[in-house]
C-alpha cells in the first residue's frame, strides 16, 4: 500500500476525509480540512453551522457569473466492520487500484477532486474570470433540513447569485463520466388510510370491509396515465410501496387499511395537480380516507445551457467519450440548489457500491475526475462560455 | 340469593357445571357428573377420549330413530376476573334473574337442560319408543380436531345411525327460541402469496410491483357473482381479512404481498368449485403466487322433515311463539354430525353474551328450555311424528 506522501494530491486528501468516520450529521473536522485549503487560495468562507449540521459557503473572484461546487461532508454508517475487507475508515488503495472506505464514492472522493481541480485551476489562472464557490454539508444523507436547504434559504436572502452549480454526487454507472444527471424527477409521497366498519367475515352485511373499498380506486390509480414525461423525464410514476389491513384473525373484517404510496415526477405535472388528481380519483370512489401528503422534492432540470455544454465538453476533453444526460434515479440536493434558478449539473465517480459494505472508487478515477472538473472550469472562464 | 337445593333441577346441575373452570379442552369432572346421571338413568356411556379431550357417547333404547342431544362442556377464557361483575365460575342468579358465569349460555345451560329434559321424558315414558343419545365432547371452543369430529368418525365407522340431532348452541338472539339453526354455511379460507420482484420506487422499470399485480386479481375476485344462495343461504360471500406488504420503507417496491382471504359458502357450490374458480382468475392475471387453502367446515342444511317440524312444534308448544328458520353465523359442530346424513337443528339459549364478560342468561329461559328439548322429544317419540 502507497503511504500518503507516495499518493497524488486528490487521494492524499480523500484518504484524510476518510479517515474521519463523519457519519450523518458529524463532519468530524473534514469542513476544516476543505475550509484550510480553500483560505489558503483566497476564498472568502462562511461558516453556516444550522442544529447540529455543519455546512459552509466559500467564494473566490468579484466579477462574472458563479460556478459553486457543492457536495456533503457526511457518510452513511457503515455497519459491522467485520463485514468489511478492509476497516471502513481506514482507507486504503487495494490490489485492484481501487480506494476503498466509507465515502470512497459518495462522496468523498468528489470533494478531494473539486478541491485539487480548483487549486489547480486558481495557481494557474489567479485572476480568473467568473467566481468559484463551495457549498459544503454535514447533512445530505439525513433529514437534509439543516443542510444544503438552509443554505440555499440562507444565499437567497442575501441576494447570492449562484449561476452555475457542479453537484459531486457519484453520476457514473459503468465508466467514469459516462452519465450526467441534468435533472431529476420530483418525489411526492402519500400515507392514505381508508376507513371502513370492523366486523365478522361471517356476517359481512353488518360491516363495510375497507379492502373492499380500496382496491378499485387503487386499481384506478394504477392504471391512471399522469403525463407523458417528455424528452429528458420518463412518464411520471406511481408506485405503492407499504399496505396494511387486519389483526392477524382470519375471519375478522378489518377496520381500516393503509397505503403508503409515492409518485416520482416529471416537469410535466406539479405536485399541486398529482394532489389534486389522487384525491379526485379517491372521491370518485366514495371513499371514506385520511391523506397525509410529504412533498420530498420538487423536479428540476437544467435542460441546456452553457453548463451542461461545458460539462460535457469537459468530460469529452478528458476522457475521450460524450456523457449521457439523465434525469433518472434518487433525489439530490440538486433539487434545493435548482430552486435559486441555477443551472445544475450533478457529476461524479461510479455509483456501484454507494451504502454498500466495501464502498470503492478506482483510484484513477479520482485524478481523472479531477481533471475533468478542472477543464470545466477553463470551459467556462478561459474559454469564455459562461455568459456575463 | 338461592340456595343450590332451592334452585330447579336445571338450574342447580347448571351451577354445578359452571363451578368447574372447565377452559378448553379441560373438562374437569362435568362429563362423569353427566354420565352418572345419564347411567342411572339405564344409558349405556361410551368413554371416547382422543388426545386431550374427553368426550362420550350415551344412548338408551335399542328400536327406531336416534335423537341424540350434542353439545360441549368446555368453555373459553374467563379473562381477568376482575372485570366480571360475579365471578365467572361462581355461578349466582342475580337480581335480574339471569344465571351468571362463564358457560351459562354457551352452553352449560343448555347440557343441564337437555339432561333434566332427557330426565323427565325417560321418567314418564320408561319404555319409550325410539333412541336418545348424547354426544359430548370437552372441546368445540378450541381445535375442534380431537373432539366431535373425531366421535362422529368414531360412529361412522361403528355404522351408528343418528336420524336427529339438536345442538345446544345458542341460538336464540331477542328472546328464547326465536330463532333454530337449521344449517350453516361452508367456510374456505385461503392464503395468498403474489410473488413480485423489489426494488426502489425510483427504479420501476427494473421492479414488478406485486402490489399493483394483485390489485385487478383482487378486484376480479371482489366483483365475482360466486352464487345467488337459495332458500335458506344467503349468496356466497368473499371476504379479504388481512392484506399485508412492504417493509415500511417508503421508497421500496416490495418483493410480495400476502392476502388472506375467506369464503361463507352455500350449498349452491362446492369447495372444489370455488378453489378452481378462484385460481383460474389468478391465473387469468397472470400472476405468480403461491395459495394455501384451509377447508374449515362444508355447509350443511337441513331444509325441512320430521326434526325441523318437531322442533318448530316444541317451540310453539311451550312458548308460544313460531321459530325462524336461519343459516346465518358462525360455524358449529353441527357441520360433523350433519356428514353423518342426520338432521341436525342448533336449538340454545340467547347468544348476546357469549365469549364476553359477564356472560349471562335468563334462568327461567333454561327452564323453559328444557320444556322445550321434553317437547320435542314427544313429538317425535309419543306423537309419532319420526320415520321408524
Amino acid at each position: 500500500m502507497p503511504t500518503t506522501e507516495a499518493l497524488s494530491p486528490t487521494l492524499a486528501l480523500a484518504f484524510e476525509l476518510i479517515r474521519r468516520p463523519s457519519v450523518t450529521p458529524d463532519d468530524l473536522g473534514c469542513q476544516v480540512l476543505m475550509i484550510e485549503r480553500l483560505e489558503r487560495l483566497g476564498f472568502h468562507v462562511e461558516r453556516l453551522p444550522f442544529g447540529d449540521v455543519e455546512n459552509f459557503w466559500a467564494t473566490r473572484g468579484h466579477h462574472g457569473p458563479m460556478l459553486a461546487f457543492a457536495g456533503h461532508t457526511d457518510v452513511v454508517p457503515s455497519g459491522p466492520h467485520l463485514h468489511w475487507d478492509h476497516p471502513p475508515f481506514e482507507p486504503c488503495i487495494d490490489d485492484q487500484g481501487m480506494l476503498c472506505g466509507r465515502g470512497a464514492a459518495d462522496m468523498k472522493g468528489s470533494l478531494a477532486a473539486m478541491l485539487t481541480a480548483v487549486e489547480r485551476f486558481v495557481t494557474a489562472h489567479p485572476d480568473h474570470h467568473g467566481k468559484i464557490g463551495f457549498l459544503i454539508t454535514s447533512d445530505e444523507e439525513g433529514p437534509a433540513v439543516d443542510g444544503t436547504r438552509a443554505v440555499v434559504e440562507h444565499l437567497r436572502e442575501a441576494h447570492e447569485r449562484l449561476d452555475y452549480c457542479i453537484v459531486g454526487e457519484p453520476s457514473s454507472t459503468a465508466r467514469l463520466g459516462d452519465v450526467i444527471k441534468n435533472g431529476r424527477r420530483g418525489s411526492l409521497g402519500g400515507v392514505l388510510h381508508i376507513k371502513g366498519v370492523q366486523g365478522h367475515v361471517a356476517y359481512p352485511h353488518l360491516a363495510r370491509n375497507p379492502i373492499h373499498q380500496a382496491i378499485p380506486a387503487l386499481d384506478a390509480l394504477v392504471r391512471e396515465h399522469w403525463d407523458a414525461g417528455n424528452a429528458f423525464f420518463p412518464a411520471t410514476s406511481f408506485q405503492v410501496s407499504n399496505i396494511r389491513a387486519g389483526t392477524g384473525a382470519t375471519n375478522v373484517i378489518p377496520g381500516d387499511v393503509e397505503v403508503v404510496f409515492n409518485f416520482r415526477f416529471s416537469t410535466e405535472v406539479t405536485h399541486e395537480q398529482l394532489k389534486q388528481r389522487t384525491e379526485a380519483l379517491l372521491d370518485a370512489h366514495g371513499l371514506e380516507y385520511h391523506l397525509d401528503w410529504t412533498l420530498n422534492g420538487e423536479p428540476f432540470l437544467t435542460a441546456e445551457g452553457e453548463l451542461v455544454d461545458a460539462a460535457l465538453r469537459g468530460v469529452e476533453d478528458v476522457l475521450g467519450h460524450r456523457p449521457e444526460l439523465s434525469t433518472s434515479g434518487g433525489t439530490s440536493d440538486g433539487r434545493f440548489i435548482a430552486t435559486l434558478g441555477s443551472q445544475v449539473v450533478e457529476l461524479g465517480p461510479l455509483n456501484a457500491t454507494i451504502h454498500k459494505v466495501n464502498e470503492r472508487v478506482r483510484a484513477a478515477d479520482l485524478d481523472d475526475l479531477s481533471r475533468v472538473y478542472e477543464a470545466i472550469l477553463a470551459r467556462l472562464f478561459v474559454n469564455g462560455t459562461a455568459q456575463p
